[in-house]
């Protein structure tokens, strides 16, 4: 069995397809080291849950769906490549230490600690009936490789509904360019990506212009891999530095924004990379429309508005040396930094939040967004 | 005689006192080389206009104002220490020669040229009557240093208004803090700055709690250049990223914000660093002050509104490579890149312009200001 990423070969980066950071087939896992990006594409041989803890901790992936599959994958290859004599209880036993200790490659990524949360659930609930080490393998090779399938249609599915949408709400124009901001790609998640399966799928369907990508200071996620990828993937590209994006827009050169999510509140408030909210104030300045595009699972239905969202500051060092801090010293000795990793733009700069399940929409005059109402009438 | 720069002495930088970057007594001019910045702080002596030349193209020296005057003092140097065997006729045409020369140091140097070009009408006017090489000489050493003395006057004049401006504007507030973009202090003037002598003087009034600065993507301007001189001003101070600023001001950290400008049309709107235009907007949408600190020369009247101004566009490598363009390449190799030098800001987003002569206020609900009013009024 295969299962292909992208829907193009599983053999990786192949030209035309999408840029592919997980390869995976039954038995083989390979992952794009992103820490060699955007100079050099080498792919990592994963064998087991050693090389997905080490490659998770060494930050060879990176993006919160991307993580929690690689590790899922990383043990599935290992138990489908591995002789095993013992009970299903022994099995289970196995597959539980090991998935403990992939959650401590990373213990404050929650899509990880999610993930393996249903995965245990999974294995439990197998051996209950299970008679065999290998049927409870069996489901658990299964469910990771199901995880791997659904991350990736789900994208494509944000991809189909955010293009879709934007053709119907840009009619009069012939082919849009869209800014974004981070990267929301293949190297974040699963494959195809959020904000970016979008500008993919516009792309796909004859519609973009030109897609525009910040360098998104300081960590240059923007300049390293969303560049990347959209050179890959060879859709027009342009990159400007974070502080450009109001002139670009008043130069007329954007037609809408599409941004991802860390974390969406019940009103439709986003917390998502720092520099995301500059964007949204641009953009609603110059009558822009800004768009989120994440999966259902960013909503967090518990948390009524981003006031309620603590940023995380990240080291001074990512501002002081050059490259977000692996480089040398380039700022003043002695200076202060002020580094938060994240900020929250409110609902009422948010045109609307492009999901797998469709576009949620404000109901005119309305500031915040119904998004419980959206994912009931959804299911 | 000696020309202190910033009444401290002229002995460089001065603990305690503002950063110098042009250190001149009669015969003597030490530049801080901006190049070895922030790591290092060196001066380099120059003894000629030759020195001064190769100090201006190989940008030992930056910031239009600090050109010119380097520019003119190192003639001034080299005309007052040398023996000169002549008719006031032949000191005369040594001097245009020079001058000329040193225009070709950065021909499009606008501050350059004319300056040049007072000191040639000075030199010819004063050859109308003088009878010895000497008086000419010394009109020209007076001119040139009156050039050093006036830039630093006025950029201590605009720092007097602007801050009785903020102390009276925001009267109900103990301190302030202060964002502020790019570098517009003792490194791109001949000392102590426009809307960096604006913080200066709010710091030396005991009314600044604390200074903000950007990095000034993408040539780092803020975290190289205005970081170094805020930590050696011992002005308690904070770097942010570009992307940072709305997070920053949403947090409620900042009171005003101060930039400076590279060219104001006659309606007020203001050309100046790339992301000028990015803070404006933010706060604008925080209803939080915008001033523009600059002196009457950066007014240019023969332009009706910043519509007229053309945007020059910068090298990719200062996006590609790291250190603004000097480092190895970061970003993806085949990436298109726009890199804008400026933005402008309209005069709507802009509460006030501080000038040496005073400040520009708007009469109630006008979106521009009266510039040339405000000129003749002030003459």
């Amino acid at each position: 069995m295969s299962v292909e990423a992208n829907g193009s070969s599983a053999a990786g980066a192949t030209a035309g397809g999408s840029l592919q950071s997980i390869c995976y087939e039954r038995g083989s896992l390979r992952l794009l080291d992103q820490r060699k990006l955007p100079l050099e594409t080498v792919y990592l041989d994963v064998k087991d849950s050693t090389d997905g803890w080490t490659a998770i901790r060494d930050m060879v992936v990176r993006g919160a769906p991307a993580i929690a599959i690689a590790a899922a994958l990383s043990l599935a290859v290992e138990v489908c490549n591995h002789d095993f004599n013992g009970t299903s209880e022994d099995a289970s036993s196995l597959l539980i230490k090991k998935l403990e200790y992939l959650v401590s490659s990373r213990p404050t990524a929650v899509n990880l600690s999610d993930a393996v949360e249903k995965l245990r659930s999974l294995v439990l609930k197998t051996v209950e009936t299970a008679t065999e080490a290998k049927t409870v393998f069996q489901a658990y090779i299964d469910a990771a490789e199901t995880m791997l399938i659904d991350d990736v249609a789900s994208n494509k599915a944000i991809g189909f509904h955010g293009a879709k949408h934007l053709r119907s709400n840009l009619e009069g124009l012939e082919k849009i360019s869209v800014l974004t901001h981070c990267n929301t790609g293949s190297l974040a998640t699963a494959g195809y990506g959020t904000a970016l399966g979008v500008i993919r799928a516009l792309q796909s369907e004859g519609f973009l212009e030109k897609a525009f990508c910040t360098e998104t200071r300081p960590f240059n996620q923007g300049s390293r891999l969303t560049a990347f990828e959209l050179v890959h993937d060879q859709i027009p590209a342009t990159l400007i530095a974070d502080s450009a994006v109001a002139a670009l827009m008043k130069a007329g050169h954007v037609n809408a924004v599409i941004v991802g999510a860390d974390r969406i509140a019940a009103n439709g408030d986003t917390a998502n990379k720092i520099g995301t909210y500059n964007v949204a104030i641009a953009a609603f300045h110059h009558g822009i429309q800004f768009y989120v595009a994440a999966p259902i699972t960013s909503i967090d239905l518990s948390i009524s508005s981003g006031e309620q969202i603590v940023i995380e500051e990240r080291s001074a060092k990512e501002l002081l040396h050059s490259d977000g801090g692996r480089g040398k010293q380039v700022a003043a000795s002695g200076i202060s930094v002020w580094n938060p990793a994240f900020d929250v733009t409110p609902a009422r700069l948010i045109t609307a939040i492009i999901t797998e399940k469709g576009v949620i929409i404000k109901k005119a005059s309305d500031e915040a967004f119904d998004i419980k109402g959206f994912i009931e009438t959804a299911k």
